[in-house]
């Protein structure tokens, strides 16, 4: 037989979140220096890391390979890459920083005035010392990306260029974790892996989505757990190509992007606007005693735009902290290591526990004694705080077939364990039977 | 043939409110004194009070019967109880204040040291001067209340308890008057007996609910009213379990709990939330011109939650005014005849006559000109207030088959009562008609 | 093939908007001395007027035609009115102001005492300078308007009194423009041009309509627009009367009153309450930059109140900037030639012209390649502005069959125009397709 608190997690008990914290910030240290792109070795690196955590399968899928409305592009490589002023002095060296060279650039290896390289230099004037990340995927060309500060101070003279890059058929690959639960119905976690040396965007998703799946693969799972780790835009347009008939086992789904700065929480809304990932989180982040925004759904953004394009129209909304584009440091060289904190990192865990809780946890249950109020003191359940006498009668009232557990902690500003912990008192009492057999796991 | 002022209430007119209060003050003088409790000989001495300004039937229903999930409690009746200090001085008498003895208190004649009777004492600490009200119902034991103050003066030494009590099988009465109307759908006022010498909670219900039956009983009725004086959770438990397929005619209902205190309305929705009870009343306390709160329906409260449990859910608010626990006074003997006042006890009353106004008086109607406006002025029509005219042009406008007199009320932000004049007067023109036979009384 | 493009206005940079705006002042510098009623020459002398720019059909309806409820009432005209003091001097003279003589006063030639007259003199204590606006239609009577000031200076004595009018059989007047589309769905303005020397109620209506109509008739058009320029109240009702056909037709309407003052823009709703248009006109006045209020639907006020009658229940709001009623200027002889501003007028036309495009434009399209982000740089759409990037994601996002452009606009906040613009390269380029054939035109 069913019950709920077979699916309780537990984890500011049974986990030591500042541990996690701390271990998920060792695993962004490791894959910092790694330089990832929508294609190439950099990305193979960062899934075998994360297949150290987790069951991953790597997929690869050969460039040119017609997905959706897109095209597998040709594989992008560097090795090596500087620019030597005048003097021949190395000014600018890939070495030292993965963002220095624009994503996908061509090789090349010449000398050029300084009114010519110009075009090829990329800074930003208003963060002076801030070296920006820039990608050229689907128009041939090259850059390097600097300080404005140091690109003030070139003089004229003949420069040389050089990056020692391929971009040739080769394919793009990504990783995917299935872990089956009792229910073919699935919750799809989906984060990029395809930028360079930038911690929050994205080395914190990878980091929470890896943890999580970690602890999700050791316990019993009501739902089954797919997570895919797959470069932006052109990685889920490629995953939904080819498993398009598995999403309408998708029941919910969260892109998780940006979740180690000490920003609060913001979920953005799926574009079903009210499905019932939208409302767990929502519920979730308006009983974590945080700060936080919930946001309508607007078609730019991260992965989600792809689950929510208007043929596939999935539940997958997107959980940040501070949104993209909204902080400074974002998508560039001081999107560091100092700007990820370890508990941050952990408080986002938590939150995804929270989330996964709901999601195990919810059900819907009658009754069994709906005409009056029944006789609590004769059960022995007249006891406990109040709130959790509260949630019994919250619990009873609204059981009717048609509240979940989730409608009963929106309606009762009750934290959905405390109403779920109410349900399984109620459950052993008799005073609660399943609802509903169909949606139960066998 | 129908015609909604043959239902008009126009208390502030007909009645002197001012008079009323103070009668009804009178009458909370008589009954402060009698120890009430869910059973008992105080429960009677109540009703037969009540009987003499309504025609009640006192229902006695024995110990032992099963209601719904409850079973009816033993009698408990008691005639006098006192603590002895050790010099032998009574020091509590039960002959001073009835909330000197835990309610359903067993028996006890014995000397005990002061450390073996103070589990056996209650105290509010927090208002040392107040006695508080304490029952223990369903779990056999005794005890006494009194002020913390005293408490604290309270010496080391043999003490002599003493209360002469029963608790034996017996029966548990509640008094219904049934006022037929036109129409067999039913008004449903219900209010608890239960509480000893406590004014607001609930003296001023009892008060409240006898007067508004006297008035009801005088006058013409479309709908059948029908009150119910209960003890509180068991009363109504036991009304329901006999009264099962009589809740089908129940239209709209309200349980009346402390409105005798000189604080703002409160009301709280029934579970249905979009009854037309808690509609008219929303619109009522938003056309008083005094400040009011409308709160959602929670499971806990007075008796509406056995009304709105989810296997009866009938439309059943509860009117107040501070609720209860959010006020000092609440369940403590600082609840006394100074904290009801005869004004606030008529502004209760008034309120519940203008409730049953719009009761009595909502109708849909059909404009029988509804192509553009009929001509007023013809008719001798457009004479009267701005307010007036404009209730003119609302009704006629909105007589439209789906809109009732309160949905006009609601929607053009006027007092009902002018929006029914509205009507009656364009009724007599003939520029209205009945929008639906089925709902009109033969 | 349907091109929204077809359907674009640009008036900002097609129309100079200053220009007009002095051209519409011009207008109502030519109406203002014109005394118009209900009925009579001033109203054929304004229609004929119009007729210079807009191909006007001018109804003639007889007296005693029954209109509805409503009986088209006598015709009334005057040539001169006035009084004399004591003296023998003239202190009030019609042709001086028209606002001096109550509207349907009937014929007077008499002396009588200064007590005897002043039942017959109507002033505005409160604002003393200037002379009141006052009618009587439906009751035969006569009197005087004038100035508070002037009103404390009569001294007693026997006045003489004349009123050249006359009240008999004749017709009541309207016109009305009709400019077929593409469509035969039709979208209508009414405007009323029953007020005598006031400017901003209701000249600055009629040469709002009149200007639209005029720049209407010169473009091609979707929909068809009929123009009513029609004595208030009665004029509306004549019309419905005999044209209660066609009013299924009627889309989209506004009645336009009280847009040349400075105040900001009101829109009132029509009663449908959602209806398109009202959800059009918050759109457009939400993205105009300016100052704007959106209320609902009220049964009195102008003209909206015969065409949103039950009976009618048409989508008809009214668009205003400050609403009657509500400026200190508002019928009285303060309502003149320095209280409307040409800019004002440009401006309202200006809304009007948005409004129409968007009546034009709107429609419902379906993304070609709903499944996943169309790649946007193979097309060359990936340029222009981000507002314009955001515009492709929106429209190919939410054109899922179940969302107009309109809808497109409100959720992404973005300008209509702006969402139009990119539906059309997205057309151009084959990522959208026509949602819906049968509500295209041939």
């Amino acid at each position: 037989m069913f019950a709920i608190s077979d699916h309780r997690l537990n984890p500011t008990s049974e986990l030591d979140l500042t541990a996690l914290g701390l271990e998920m910030y060792d695993f962004i240290i490791r894959l910092y220096p790694v330089c990832r792109s929508i294609t190439g070795n950099g990305v193979r690196e960062t899934l075998q890391a994360i297949r150290e955590y987790v069951n991953l399968e790597i997929r690869e899928v050969p460039s040119g390979t017609r997905v959706l409305d897109w095209t597998v592009p040709p594989e992008w490589n560097i090795r090596a890459a500087y620019i030597k002023d005048p003097s021949g002095r190395k000014i600018l060296d890939f070495a030292n920083s993965n963002l220095h060279v624009v994503g996908y650039s061509i090789p090349v290896h010449q000398k050029m005035s300084l009114e010519n390289l110009k075009p090829h230099l990329f800074t930003l004037p208003d963060r002076p010392k801030a070296i920006p990340y820039r990608t050229s995927y689907y128009q041939k060309d090259w850059g390097f990306c600097l300080a404005h500060a140091q690109f003030e101070q070139l003089i004229d003279g003949e420069y040389e260029v050089f990056i020692d890059s391929t971009l040739e058929p080769g394919s793009l690959c990504y990783g995917e974790a299935y872990l089956p639960g009792n229910l073919d119905e699935e919750v799809l976690i989906s984060t990029h892996v395809c930028h360079p040396s930038l911690c929050n965007d994205n080395l914190s998703g990878i980091a929470v989505a890896t943890f999580l799946a970690r602890s999700l693969a050791g316990r019993s799972r009501r739902y089954s757990y797919r997570f895919l780790f797959v470069p932006g835009t052109i990685g889920p347009i490629t995953w939904l190509a080819f498993n398009q008939s598995r999403t309408n086992s998708i029941r919910y789904g969260m892109v998780l992007a940006c979740v180690g700065d000490d920003g609060p929480f913001t979920y953005k809304r799926s574009r079903q606007d009210k499905a019932e990932i939208d409302r767990i989180v929502s519920h979730v982040l308006a009983t974590s005693g945080k700060e936080y925004e919930i946001r309508r759904f607007i078609p730019y953004g991260y992965d989600e735009r792809q689950y929510c394009s208007p043929g596939f129209n999935l539940p997958v909304g997107c959980l940040m902290r501070t949104p993209h584009g909204e902080f400074e440091e974002y998508h560039n060289s001081d999107d560091d290591l100092n700007f990820v904190q370890a508990e941050a990192l952990a408080g986002s865990l938590h939150q995804c526990f929270r989330i996964v809780e709901v999601i195990e946890r919810n059900h819907s249950f009658l009754n069994t004694a709906p005409y009056g109020e029944p006789q609590l003191g004769k059960r022995g359940l007249y006891d406990g705080t109040e709130e959790q006498r509260h949630a019994l009668l919250w619990v009873l009232n609204y059981s009717d077939g048609s509240h979940s557990l989730l409608d009963i902690a929106e309606l009762s500003n009750l934290n959905f364990s405390i109403v779920a912990e109410a349900a399984d008192r109620l459950l052993a009492r008799g005073l609660l039977k399943e609802a509903d057999k169909k949606s139960l796991e066998s």
